[in-house]
């Protein structure tokens, strides 16, 4: 349910809200001078959009600016930050005078909004994709049948990025009748005029194609503003966008429609002047304004145990299949688990659970940034969303999954088609980088499971653990390694062979276990006794317990991955160690050196370096 | 100037045309059954428009198919290779026989194109890019004033990638009526019906609100395919788009429009029956089918040097300026040189070129993936295209990087404010995964210039040295280090500190390298003596070179960076000196550990560990 703490407008609440708008033009423009930084005229073109919205339009309740029952508001254009921060002071979310504490080290108002700031969902700040995490928590708000409204502010500028397109098509597709884009035309990007400057009805056109219901306003016209998003409220199977020519720097003289005012803000006098335009200052209570930064976000919310795997071992499963088969058993013990798909799910199986439950499978089409900022606006629904594509084209998204991190998402994402043993389709389909990729994301849970039970055991991880996880599945069918009840834990690794006279340890984890495992047979022939440890989680390691079996291995190492050696499993096993103040005797880093081509998988993993053949003559030269 | 080897098309010539549609069909059903795998009904769908475009349309010499003065094709729906193939060897690029070597590991017809293909500009198979490259090689042919049109064939499924979207406004913008795309809709994606199905009239919408001149046709009617196609031909100002309903497997009875069938070989009894039903076989010359891999693809042309940088010691400038200066004084002497920008030039500096050589810096207004592709196919036009943004919202086009690196391709990228030292504005526009993710890419090269000298030395480099080269610059101003006759060799790093009595080696570059310099003289002080190098290269390394510096400090090391610890600066450092048997004895690897916030540059260097101070403890604790 939605709670209303806002009355329907009129003549009366007219004035109000220009009051409203002029109040947030002040503030922006005082808390940027104050911080000698930021981007006052960006805030000053949207002020109108803004107080219309927060004052006229949405309903929620300022002292729960966290209930997603309520109306939620996504900046995309991040950088207007300032405006956000004092429409929610003065929605009364927090103290106005917090928010002349902007951009400083000790304040949870950044320079551009994340969520440690109270009724903000996701980070923004990287333009374009704000639309798509509307469209997420609109999605959202629609499966828990709350009734509550997203309001996406965009930029005309990032209208250029490709993932509001994406967004768009998503929207209208989902018919997303619960979620209001206003953009902010003021025609002036960063460093020029924009590719369509004041044409409004260039960007009406493109909304209306994509199936949205579009508009064109006076974005300073208070009343207009308002009338726009009453209609919109009133538009059924359809979302609505709102294009808003405005004035950067709206209607101070020596800012409005000037280029060379991008991110820069005013200087002490300037400020004076441009508020004696506005009709003068306002006081703002001297309350201290101590911090309000909101320390948690929604986390995972705890579930029932599903039941244990039921593989044999031996029998030949990709471990893409058991990632299907995985999330068909946790979406049965746990109804926040959804699932997004670019195209491919009869190839990451995740069609596997849309079979079992088809509303709980969405079709995001060949679209990977959207789905993924799709999935961060889920998450702060608290849905535990699952992405999955090729692992070469979460690449595509390695931006949304950044912001992601900044926001503290609780996403889950599965890249299928990892490295060289994808065989004849070539490179441009092969995941040699996502390692890399998620080991870069701060917090992130980075797994790689090499058999069904291991993949079935970590997806579970992967929903029940806080933060972005990723699970890096395998083409080829391989055979069960573990028994059904063998647990995972977090960090953690298998050690598969031992033996006291081991020389050497060999590491590894998908594809590369087993071509060391056929290694260590031919290795004990030879008289070369190796430990062969399966690093199924990459990202955390515990360097300490690693340390320990290579030190009972003389320090010697051989790591081999499926991936390119820059930043993946050995770099991170190599760093783990090094930390852990392990002695290091002789080490090999093995993995694909340069770009592989088609062929065979058995073919390639020999060609580009990793197979037994060649981990056996590693050890022998180590 | 344009060769044309082809007739105009007349009522004889669609007859040749149709046999040769028929053909293309024929053998890339042939090619795929042989190979045991790919995407035969997604080939037979396009038969009409690439044999129209190939045999109809397109003026090149096939005898020379990689001269980029007759007209190009790319391939944006990949999968699709074994039409192209077939089209290219049906023109006399290479004999037919040879397409039946598909997807095998020794044949350079891999399961989607690359430029090992004869006639190949770009690798494709990531969906969405071609239009990309194309619009590149179009502007490319405008600048050298060559007369060659470029033909993208895209298909409906990548519609949904937001970078078909940032290409077709790009397009639009820079006027590239010799840029002619062709939409194969044949309705059906990888695991289902496409968004938009048959509705031709969709795309065709969107193609025209974006300032395209755009039809749509039936994608199985030759004559209505070459008679749209020489409309195209006759459009000025617009590029063109032919929007083709077609239908998956077409014309074969068990596979056209039918769901479930892609990405599937037929049988060799399946291949029979649809060669039967196509009015039987072709006859194929068991000429040998030899190799025809193309192993060169433009490297940079050679170039006299520039005059010398003019910076004075201790002068503070940005590296990020002296970016911008250094590509001015490139261009002046390497005609080749050309810039895109995304709508930050005045942040990037890319502005002082474009101020100097207005028709060298394209604006690409806030679309990062495409202004990347773009120089992909501007790099293959001969050119040298030099694109920058900030480091983070390159990320946006990890995966259009990670297609170049498959390219081959000789662009180059700058990075601008990396790092937690941008300060006030925030960890959505920090760059602190960008050297992991040009570490990950195969053959790059990865600089990163600590001062002014050294930027406008390794700009040059950048542009002299084949292959991608990432150019990370700093956003503050920082002093001058180096005298401006230093050079900067690759791979190479630079000892700013040595004695014979050094305890420890510190390792940083950029930002990091101030503070280790401030951190030695509180070191010596201390008694502690260190070693300093500005590990300016941060791909390739020779870790033998850095290995005897690290082995005259005892094995002891110290590494920081700004950025964080996976895939960066610590971890190459570390992965060079493993690999050339260097002992390490204590080693810190100091670097970013948690997501940053707003605040002063100082104040954050040290609340996120990689200050003076927070080096000297590391060095005391070591």
């Amino acid at each position: 349910m939605t709670t209303s703490t806002q009355k329907a407008a009129g003549t009366a609440a007219l004035e109000e809200i220009r009051e409203k708008a002029r109040r947030l033009r002040i503030e922006s423009m005082m808390a940027t001078t104050a911080a000698g930084s930021g981007h006052p005229t960006s805030c000053l073109s949207a002020a109108e959009l803004v107080a219309a919205t927060f004052f006229h339009a949405m309903r929620f309740d300022p002292s729960k600016p966290n209930d997603v029952g309520g109306d939620r508001f996504v900046l995309s254009k991040g950088h207007a930050a300032p405006v956000l921060y004092a429409a929610l002071a003065e929605a009364g979310v927090f103290p106005v005078s917090r928010v002349m504490t902007l951009r400083q080290f000790s304040s949870e108002l950044e320079g551009h909004p994340t969520p440690r700031v109270p009724g903000v969902d996701a980070a923004t700040g990287s333009l374009g994709q704000g639309l798509s995490v509307g469209a997420g928590l609109a999605l959202g708000a629609r499966l828990k049948a709350s009734g509550a409204r997203v309001y996406v502010l965009l930029g005309d500028g990032e209208m250029a990025e490709g993932n509001v397109w994406e967004a768009a098509a998503f929207a209208a597709h989902w018919k997303l009748d619960n979620l209001t884009a206003l953009v902010d035309v003021n025609a002036l990007g960063q460093s020029e005029r924009t590719m369509y400057g004041h044409d409004t009805e260039a960007y009406r056109r493109k909304f209306e194609v994509q199936g949205w219901q579009a508009v064109a306003v006076d974005g300073h016209d208070l009343a207009a503003v308002m009338e726009a998003l009453d209609k919109a409220r009133a538009v059924a199977g359809k979302p609505q966008a709102i294009i808003a020519r405005t004035e950067k720097g709206y209607p101070i003289s020596f800012l409005r429609d000037k280029d060379g005012w991008h991110g820069k803000a005013l200087s002490k006098e300037q400020l004076e002047k441009a508020i004696a335009e506005l009709g003068g200052g306002v006081s703002i209570a001297a309350d201290g304004g101590r911090s309000q930064e909101r320390r948690t976000v929604p986390k995972p919310a705890d579930f029932p145990s599903p039941a244990a795997p039921r593989y044999q071992a031996g029998q030949m499963v990709a471990t893409r299949e058991a990632y299907g088969s995985a999330l068909r058993k946790l979406a049965e013990v746990n109804p926040g688990i959804v699932a997004l798909d670019g195209d491919v799910k009869n190839s990451t199986f995740a069609e596997v659970l849309g079979e079992a439950h088809p509303t709980r499978l969405f079709q995001g089409y060949i679209a990977e940034q959207n789905i993924v900022s799709v999935a961060v606006g889920m998450a702060a629904q608290g849905l535990v969303p699952f992405v999955a594509t090729f692992a070469c084209f979460l690449t595509r998204a390695f931006d949304q999954v950044r912001m992601a991190g900044i926001s503290r998402s609780n996403i889950k994402l599965c890249g299928s088609h990892c490295g060289v043993s994808i065989g004849e389709d070539g490179p441009s389909q092969m995941g040699l980088e996502d390692l890399a990729m998620f080991r870069a994301i701060p917090g992130a849970t980075v797994l790689y499971p090499s058999d069904a039970v291991a993949t079935e055991r970590l997806t579970e991880t992967a929903a029940r653990r806080d933060g972005i996880c990723y699970v890096r599945t395998t083409r080829p069918k391989l055979p069960v390694l573990y028994g059904n009840e063998e647990k995972f834990p977090v960090p953690g690794f298998k050690v598969l062979r031992q033996s006291p006279q081991d020389r050497v340890t060999l590491m590894g984890a998908g594809v590369t276990i087993y071509e060391a495992l056929k290694a260590y047979e031919e290795l004990k022939a030879k008289g070369l006794p190796a430990r062969v440890i399966d690093l199924y989680c990459v990202k955390p390691i515990d360097g300490r317990a690693l340390g320990e079996q290579v030190s009972a291995t003389g320090g010697r190492v051989v790591t081999v991955e499926d991936h390119y050696p820059e930043g993946g499993l050995g770099e991170a096993a190599m760093t783990a160690l090094i930390a852990a103040g392990v002695t290091l005797t002789r080490v090999r880093q093995m993995a694909v050196r340069e770009v592989p081509h088609s062929g065979k998988p058995e073919e390639l993993l020999d060609a580009f370096g990793i197979s037994a053949g060649q981990i056996v003559r590693a050890v022998e030269e180590l």
